[in-house]
């Protein structure tokens, strides 16, 4: 299968290089390792899978961050050490001590990230074979490089790059990402990497950036399935020189996290875009609840419909799979009658039945888009939410289908 | 679309009568009304939709069955009167007026049932004009017309019959129900019509209902998504002279419950095999958990899965799939490497990984059955929980995509 690549300018950033090599893990010649490094001195934050069954990678991941500074993020492709046991525990070990012994830094310092199948052992001895080469390419100057380098079964590259200025200085926030579906055939992975030369203290770092995945990362659906790889990365090399922001108070901080938000939302949505078998981009809005959980309730009830998810394959405005969907999402004491339903600027449903000014024509219209909103509006409180999902096409149950045979 | 007629011995149930005519509401020469009656004397029973938007029969049903004795049932297909407001409550009212005049009856003495498109107004006229046709066609012997009369998209008849002995009586439980999927394109309905010729006190009929449709329609899922007209209605006659059960203590309750639930299980059991596209019954056994609630929130996740459905639809043994689906399903606590999951009785899963003895050889010959257990035992309680799901296919997109064009 060839590869979409299609990148923003991927502006560099200050401290953080990227190197790529060919380990042979699946395919020869294919680039399959991923390296990323920095100072001692940057800040890293990461969230990971809620999944119970999370990989290998993920448990070492959480214990090397709390152990010691992390200086290197490595990264394999076509097998996720995932369902592994304690072989697979041991390997992920094995990849960074290998790393570490070859940098001279301890194996704590080593974060591993792995997608591909799972049920088989890391092939450790490719792994380590490969890490010279990784090592030897890497530059601040390789994010399309790595951007192709965390691809699994993706059809395109995923990445965002953006400028801010902060306390007078320039500050940069480029990113990549990887995943189609919210979990990929066989539970391959969604990963995101993400670094900026803002000076961010490691505690207000972890905050922005779950806050940040919530509002991108965690917005997405294509089938409600969750990997047990998942992670986002989020580095801050400091080395823009801005002031240092402390605390979530301090007056710079907003700015960064509106602009790492936007950077994340960006990669969020490749992943929706690279759905399996996805034709159209659906935004999902609902306004006027009591709470931001009963908002989401109702989006990702509507999202995970697969009667409206086939019904916006079709382009068919079909109003009733919405509302039912709407209906069955638990809300207690919903008023059937107060809430409204629209496509884009379209109000399809008012006091319980069809808009008396809606007609098939207009929802037509907006059906036959690639980009769509739904707004629902509950009219019974002040909290929102907004997620992003794709259509459900003959393609999605052809892929899945077929993985392996 | 041509259906096929397929039912067990329907046993007569005493008392209660089933009459059909064709009101042309879609179609013309087509069986597209029903009505059932019995006795002011008999007792009635019934469970509705969940679903906040419930189209006007079910209001009305809700409001008749506490205001008098009901003694007639009038079903009609090809339009489900949802959606459409005021005027579709208006219409309903008018339905079982008309019907009570002709019968000498009370309105409140009439449920009204409709399923087919919505948002469309219900063609009064048309039924009122039928009425006297389904009246005249009345009889204890035409459970297979009624059988044929309610259904819509459906490709198949569903019915089901059993005769138990009860205080020395033989005691009758018939029934026929509707629905190919939870939800048929645009939300057509579920419906069961159940009758036995038992004894059996209102509360305690209530109660019982409940609890067998609790087992049997509320344990399927097709897509996870639920109608605004399902309903689910049990009459007992009493004309069997059995004794008289006037309570959940009565030696005869238990009897008659797992008799009356057999029915019900078989009633929504042909509606999965006749799910949208469906090509396979996968039945979901969750055990060993703490509460009936978690073993059930395990069942749900694995089969609302569309990875693990379009895997069924396959054939493909992927045990990485349902491990996912397990792991994300919210339970806290949970401990990997405790649980084991089975397809039928091969081990699949055990110690957080594929477990030792397992081969793609013998998970492959479970796979090619059309019936095929998953069961998971999750070690850490006494509860259980079991539903029936069925597979995702090219013809569930299919189906769903091309309903309306």
């Amino acid at each position: 299968m060839s590869i979409t690549i299609s990148l923003p300018k991927m502006h560099s950033v200050s401290g953080f290089k990227l190197g790529t090599a060919c380990a042979g893990i699946k395919k020869a010649d294919h680039k399959d390792m991923v390296i990323m490094s920095f100072p001692a001195s940057a800040n890293v934050a990461g969230v990971f899978t809620q999944n119970a069954f999370c990989a290998a990678p993920v448990h070492v991941c959480k214990a090397h961050l709390y152990e010691a500074p992390t200086q290197y993020f490595l990264i394999n492709t076509g097998n996720a050490n995932a369902g592994t046991g304690e072989q697979g525990m041991a390997d992920a070990h094995k990849t960074c001590e290998q790393l570490g012994e070859l940098t001279g830094t301890v194996a704590q310092g080593v974060l591993p990230f792995s997608t591909g199948v799972i049920g088989e052992c890391l092939p450790i001895d490719k792994i380590i074979k490969a890490l010279p080469n990784a090592l030897n390419n890497l530059s601040e100057q390789h994010w399309k490089e790595a951007a192709i380098g965390i691809l699994t079964t993706d059809t395109c590259t995923k990445g965002a790059s953006s400028q801010i200025e902060i306390d007078g200085k320039v500050v940069t926030i480029t990113g990549i990402s990887k995943g189609s579906g919210m979990i990929r055939p066989d539970m391959a992975t969604m990963l995101g990497f993400v670094a900026t030369d803002a000076t961010i203290e490691k505690k207000t770092l972890q905050a922005l950036l779950k806050s940040a995945v919530d509002h991108s990362f965690n917005r997405i659906t294509v089938d409600g399935d969750t990997s047990t790889n998942d992670a986002c990365m989020l580095v801050a090399t400091g080395e823009s020189k801005a002031s240092i922001i402390a605390s979530e108070q301090h007056p710079d901080y907003p700015i960064l996290l509106r602009a790492i938000t936007d950077v994340l939302e960006q990669l969020a949505k490749a992943i929706v875009l690279d759905g399996e078998g996805a034709t159209k981009l659906i935004n999902i809005k609902v306004s006027s609840g009591k709470s931001e959980q009963e908002c989401q309730d109702v989006a990702y009830t509507i999202a995970h419909s697969p009667l409206v998810k086939t019904a916006f394959f079709a382009s068919d405005p079909n109003w009733g799979r919405i509302l039912a969907a709407v209906g069955r999402s638990g809300l207690s004491g919903l008023d059937i009658n107060a809430l409204e339903i629209y496509l884009d600027d379209v109000c399809l449903v008012r006091q319980g039945g069809r808009a008396t000014d809606y007609t098939e024509q207009r929802g037509q219209a907006v059906m036959d888009q690639d980009e769509i909103s739904i707004f629902v509006d509950l009219h019974r409180g002040d909290s929102s939410s907004e997620i992003w999902t794709c259509d459900l096409s003959y393609d999605y149950v052809k892929i899945n289908a077929e993985y392996r045979t």
